[in-house]
């Protein structure tokens, strides 16, 4: 196919009323698809469902280690459910507290901490200096940028290279005090599906920041969410921040949103012992335990962490085919046009589309207008703000794959009629 | 019995040396009991086991409104589970947030967001102001003055009476702009057993408090916690307010921790409208949805908020006897002495013991050591001053009725012990 940006005026507006026609049929479809989250499908949902039989009457809710579950305490969770994250998330069992069940919320929880209390080593609670900066790898997650902003925390763009964020623009902006953390997603990244390269890692865990009390919120949410066999490898942050002695830099959060429920899994925040015990200390203050019942069903449903590990091979074996079937859509429709790039993570839940610029925007209201909800185009930017306008993710997940296949034809096409208005525009 | 302050030195000092030799008694029993906090026995959670067969891979996790509860989605809860929780706190179903399993975590959340990003109305993220200040009606809830406590918020003291908090003092210091709000727990108040009389809930309701972002903590921890068949009725300060038309003056907070699982129960945040939409816009920032398998358990299980009703009373059976037990133990062991008060509180989870004054450590202290562990003395206030040293709060629904009556007869010592050496050092 040609490049449509080599394309004479005459046969774009030829090409756009064709497209245009085709857009009416789509419309005309009354077509009504959410593929704005990274939503589990329920066929994923149905892998997990003998966890709802782990609890009853008979089996009780007295877990192996003697807690009764149904009663206070507990704070960090069961012991043999922090060992199972711990395993996931490559940490001792000391090292981490499994709480509630989502590590957004473990996220913000750190946050607000952070913001009125400080961090271990703080000099004094972040809300009392007169400006905070967080840097943003470009593009991200919506949800890490939603909790700096409504903070008021200054976020800094840094941009995403194929292996993670651009250390240069990382290392320099580090040695501005104000500068408190960094959002990070290492492995399968959201929305790119980059993993952050042995090299990206070892110079993480070379940082040496102004601020004393800097911290990598290290949002680790797709750590065994591989979609083929081999899966991509992060190199592990915290032992090597450990033979630096700088573990108390990282905070590492994970979750079972995508391996059990993904609104009743099990959250984890992850860290150094000193990082721990402070945050036990504020934990403390804030509640008096969290749900045991739930942490109970996960341990006796997953038993381990090779039978976890295990059961992610049943997710990749549902979502590897969707992931294929966007993918073999975005080839055979855009291909050699040069109005569109994407990726092919090989994990995780998203695919990042990069068009034209000023063309994100518009593709996405294209298909909002013929029932297909997309991510908002600009919400993997802080501030909602993609410079370029070329940025959208895609979230293969949910749907079906029929619905997949409708929902990325029109996708395609709505790409189309904005590459060729954006080049009709700047060819007048 | 006599009046130990009327026994002449000698006297007291024979008392005091057969007391102690009766306590060696108690401390050769190696005894192991803790009655330090409001916690469920066994039984009780047992009333509840039938919830944990009320999901199940036969059964499944879609709601009655045909929500399936394994996935995101439903920010403030299950409408049925709102149903319920509204029905039991007295408000409309779009006046309530469900979520998580800790009403504690839901008032250190509405005060950190309160803190950092402020309330509806607020000028100003309270964090910024110079100084803030919250009333504290004591003896009160510990776990209420550790969050206004750790995050630097002045408390002062505000006299219980056996109506409720002193008013005058109320009405006196929200005078001030800096004074934020209240913490109350009004029916079968957290130690006290108090519940505030209408009265008392009428100035509530026409309090003007300086600050225009005030709130008034609600706890209504114990709202249908009544160990009698004819519990104490509270005024509904939500409606009174309404008519003053300042309904957003208050945070009205409960769970179902001691309905069904301490552990693993439901808690509910309810308040205006107003208040309601901006908590709704501040929470989507800190999470997408709270455990829903929970709360379709918890519909499951109770149905309607009658049947809860009725389930509290299988509660009482159980409660009542050891609170009855207790009081009957102080009567026969302390009626008369003159060196103490305690309450006889309709329901709640809590008995307040009044010492003389310098006796409530001591009396503490001696129960330690004799291996039945209190809440500590001074608890119940800010800071964990007690000025008069005279406070205790007793906790009697764990133990069993053979263990109580030991920890009982054992306090009791405890106390003529501590009176008697109180008596003696102020005669010198």
């Amino acid at each position: 196919m040609e490049m449509l940006k080599d394309c004479p005026v005459g046969q774009l507006e030829t090409l756009l009323r064709q497209l245009r026609e085709e857009y009416q049929g789509y419309q005309a479809r009354g077509l009504s698809l959410d593929m704005s989250r990274g939503k589990p499908n329920t066929q994923q949902l149905d892998l997990c469902q003998g966890m709802l039989d782990t609890v009853s009457s008979s089996l009780g809710a007295v877990s192996e280690s003697g807690i009764d579950c149904r009663n206070y305490g507990l704070l960090d969770g069961l012991p043999e459910v922090r060992r199972l994250l711990a395993d996931m998330l490559q940490v001792a069992e000391d090292e981490i507290i499994v709480g509630g069940n989502s590590s957004l919320n473990l996220m913000y929880d750190c946050m607000t901490r952070a913001l009125l209390y400080g961090v271990y080593g703080s000099d004094k609670p972040w809300c009392k200096e007169p400006e905070i900066k967080f840097l943003c790898p470009v593009p991200g997650y919506d949800r890490h940028f939603a909790i700096t902003q409504h903070f008021g925390i200054k976020m800094i763009n840094i941009d995403m290279t194929p292996e993670g964020p651009d250390m240069d623009q990382v290392e320099r902006y580090i040695t501005d005090p104000a500068v408190k953390g960094i959002w990070c997603v290492p492995k399968y990244s959201n929305p790119t599906g980059v993993t952050y390269s042995n090299r990206v890692v070892r110079r993480f865990a070379k940082l040496c920041p102004a601020a004393r009390d800097f911290r990598i919120f290290w949002d680790n949410a797709y750590t065994i969410h591989d979609l083929y066999d081999e899966g991509d490898r992060l190199l592990d942050l915290f032992a090597l921040l450990k033979d630096e002695g700088k573990e108390d830099m990282v905070f590492i959060f994970g979750s079972t949103s995508k391996i059990s429920f993904a609104g009743a899994g099990l959250a984890a925040v992850a860290a150094s012992r000193r990082n721990i015990q402070f945050m036990m200390r504020q934990l403390s203050i804030q509640t008096i335990s969290y749900d045991k019942i739930s942490q109970l069903m996960h341990v006796r449903f997953f038993g381990d962490y090779r039978r976890m590990k295990e059961h992610m091979k049943l997710h990749a074996a549902i979502l590897r085919p969707k992931f294929q079937l966007v993918q073999d859509i975005f080839r055979e429709e855009l291909e050699g046009l040069g109005v569109a790039g994407w990726t092919e993570p090989r994990g995780g839940y998203f695919i990042s589309f990069q068009t034209l610029p000023h063309c994100a925007k518009r593709t996405v209201a294209l298909c909002k207008n013929a029932g297909v909800t997309l991510t908002s185009a600009g919400a993997t930017f802080p501030y909602g703000i993609d410079p370029e306008d070329s940025n959208i993710r895609i979230a293969p997940s949910y749907p079906t794959l029929e619905e997949l296949e409708t929902a990325a034809r029109l996708f395609c096409l709505a790409v189309k009629i904005a590459s060729v208005e954006y080049l009709l525009t700047t060819s007048i």
